[in-house]
């Protein structure tokens, strides 16, 4: 006797499904840069969509796509973690007779950054995120890939600065030009920035430079050891680049756009900028979502004003 | 010497943003339903958008609206938590000259239930979800409203079940119609749902209703306290209801379409179920977008076919 | 036929367990403080010890005990959280024939405060942390009650604030005297502090003054909203009392001799201060943890050299 | 002019604290075991005592110790992660001049697995828990050493299924010696173990033997991936092998005297289990703690009854 296939048999009620998988899958990923290897802790979520006469998914299979796929790049390494999704996305399309997949993979992963003045080695941690939607339009497979990284960084309010300038010019005796170049007194905090590109399957972005974007729009990067001169340097700088999260998220995107100028128009932006208020129990937030198109046009729209 | 508003001062880019503003504000709200009281410990984001030439958004003032708007509603006692949202964000829109203001709420309460069997009273702890969108149409606001809820419940596998009923037919002497019947092994988890329906201002829905339609969805409820007998009903009920994470939110959609028949067709849906599998690490997943027209229409034209 | 008592049968290896039971039960509480209600959605934690001849507890007892205490005490109201602690672990050690029980709860709560300035009336929200141990003696119940609590506050650091100073003398013509006064810029960042005090079932210690003893240790409260006047002050005065972890950790201590000269010896003290480095993505901690007795000689014995 | 050494300063109050330090470094480590690389991401605390008289500890150092030592094993490699957790505590006593040094770790690794039927190769995640305690006794430096691992696995409840046997024996015509054959329903989840062994300096334990010995102790491992026939055997396996929160934590115990009988009495063990009740909210919860002499003598005394 066989057993039934229950996945494959009649639903109770006809509705198509447009995300159904597996979340939370956690694979180590060998990924080798510039002849160097990085060891990627991935958690990965993978979902196709279910037509509305099907009970369910096989989810065992997108399990054993990933894990093959994955794998099999064991050996000759992945370069891009990307590549990775948008290999697990097109199989599950093939092997699920599904019309759409979605895989999505976050990992943390560690940059080698030098203290400001004691120029210590350190070992910086951000997370990365890498994604692939893969869709059938007619016969073919078409892709769409994303890149993006969350860093952590340090941010000063500038609206802090001023009161405290004004204050100081209001009860100590010190020129106002002095005033303005004195390292003064604000509330600071650790932020925490994202960035994520999606673009055609034939675009790629540099995760690396997209952390590099992202901390250089907050105050001051994070440093996980700093001698008392790096300290000292790191306070005073950041002090006098003062950033609310508003600020922070457009220099996101002006960094974006000068790094990556020949960006295609219809690459997609998502920037988000979250500060854990130091005086506050409450976080500031700010975030902008769109085409790289309209993005550009805004800026240049504006700046010539 | 005035202070200069540095929120009002030019940008360092001239990007808009879609969304800043606060998140995680805690507040306790009463709610009064039916005569009885609710308390509520809501957490809070309250976000409107940034014209390209302000360089920041007054947060204290989307506290203060926040702020004054529940200390108020605590005199005449709230209905309907949505309502907040809706007059949080109209009055975000006047007070910052922002075109469109998102206020979101999540909060834990209780709803009475009785065991099974032993007819035990217990308090069933849930998720509510509030939120309201208003944004300037010319001199007119309009507003999009949402209530949902997350419950908790309890899945079975149909797939394992049927396979130990394979195995059992296979291995005893024992009727094919009997083992049917049989409350036989399979695995089963914590599953927990999500529903949400998004309207206009004039349609409201019922949060109590949302979280019975969820949890009617599922093998069973869960309760704080079983009795022996209480325990030995709800797994037996719960093995002759198995159900995979598709058909958990197959059934939400039917639930809602049963309960609310009239509900307008821009209505939209926003369902999920994840199930924290027993036998696995990782979890599976299933999820529905769509306005209620269309899948209205999905559920008739399939259904007569 | 009667159904075995699964829980009373051998167990599969003789070994005693310490502590068995169930972990994040959720329940409302209503508290009634010097007229005022508040309410409480506490989790709590019941655990029993188990002879090593029985398999198991009966885990739905601890579940009706909680539940008959909590329900019958929302009559009367509950001034001390921890009585309801108590009157749960004495009721399990009679329903289980257990020597030992410990109960647990965890509660958010909110306390009325006043912005420095402006004197906006604000409400803040904090941890409550209650406990009771109770155990045989004989035929005697012995109990050991703790109440403590946890806040968060800003930490500005002080050797940050030195390097800075120092900074300012060697770049700028101020006088040393002046430099010392001026508000100069530091990292600081946002801290938690929790501080328990453990003591016989007869001694009480009033947890809002648990609560103002930790936020006093730390460089200033938060508040959920301040206006621009008040954040100066906040900013400026938070300059003027900068402590690392390690201060605010004897700072607590301090505080608490000072508010309760004469709790018992016998007292049991944790205090655990933690910050959120504003400059780091690691957090910096610090402990203290003794006999009321043995801090006291500590804080005179060298307090008189 | 030099800078002041504010660590080194008076505090504010005569003071001693048991534990400063940092928490929450994130290091990348490179395992060596058997001839095959473990890449562990690790999360780091390094804590040292405070004499009454200082004001401060240098927290950089605690973090240049923690580099330092890591890096350097980077080359010739770490065979045990707890002579990592040793080396640091060492060097801070040295180096800060402590009396007592504190390092734990945690890290998420992986183990291969194959699956029970179909044999398919499957990697499976656990979490790795070391710790090391360095304090002076006169001149000479003495160590406790801890191992641990943290593994979840699938707990078939014993009394749901005896409820379920009488329910069948009562309702069908099967003779109840084949009514206890049958793999027949109850409330199964996934659960969570937790064993740590804290000895002397020069005793070893093997990790990947305590995650074993986890496992055993539930009803079934987890798999990250199960064909349908090894998903049957599976669930039908564990239906017979029910075990509750205490069971597993027994088991877990006389595993570990099975697997290490000449283990010093002083040895300490540490053994929990938390089951994700899949008919409750709340979970269910065991722990045992005690010297490796007392609880051999429990299984024996008890054993020989």
């Amino acid at each position: 006797m066989k057993m039934k296939d229950t996945q494959e048999s009649e639903p109770p009620v006809y509705i198509e499904l447009n995300r159904v998988g597996v979340k939370g899958i956690k694979k180590t990923i060998i990924r080798k840069k510039d002849g160097k290897y990085n060891v990627l802790l991935a958690t990965i979520d993978v979902f196709i969509d279910l037509p509305s006469h099907k009970k369910g998914i096989h989810m065992s299979r997108n399990l054993e796509v990933t894990n093959e796929i994955i794998e099999r790049s064991i050996g000759p390494e992945v370069e891009d973690i990307e590549l990775l999704c948008i290999a697990i996305a097109k199989s599950c399309l093939q092997k699920q007779e599904a019309t759409r997949a979605e895989v999505e993979m976050h990992a943390d992963y560690s940059l080698p950054r030098t203290t400001p003045v004691s120029g210590t080695p350190t070992q910086e941690k951000y997370e990365l995120i890498a994604k692939a939607v893969a869709w059938m339009e007619g016969d073919e497979i078409k892709v769409r890939r994303s890149i993006g990284a969350v860093a952590e960084g340090l941010t000063v309010c500038p609206c802090s600065i001023e009161s405290v300038q004004h204050f100081v010019s209001e009860n100590f005796q010190i020129e106002r030009k002095v005033v303005a170049e004195l390292p003064l007194a604000s509330h600071n905090q650790r932020g925490k920035g994202t960035l994520i590109v999606e673009t055609d399957e034939d675009e790629r972005l540099e995760a690396n430079y997209i952390v590099e974007i992202i901390e250089e729009a907050m105050s001051s990067p994070l440093y996980e050891v700093l001698k008392r001169k790096d300290e000292l340097k790191v306070v005073v700088d950041a002090h006098r680049k003062p950033r609310f999260v508003e600020d922070v998220l457009r220099m996101m995107i002006k960094g974006l756009t000068e790094k990556y100028p020949d960006l295609s128009d219809n690459a997609y932006i998502t920037a988000r900028q979250e500060n854990y208020e130091s005086i506050h129990r409450h976080n500031t937030y700010a975030e902008k979502t769109g085409f790289y198109g309209e993005i550009k046009e805004e800026l240049n729209g504006n700046g010539e004003e």
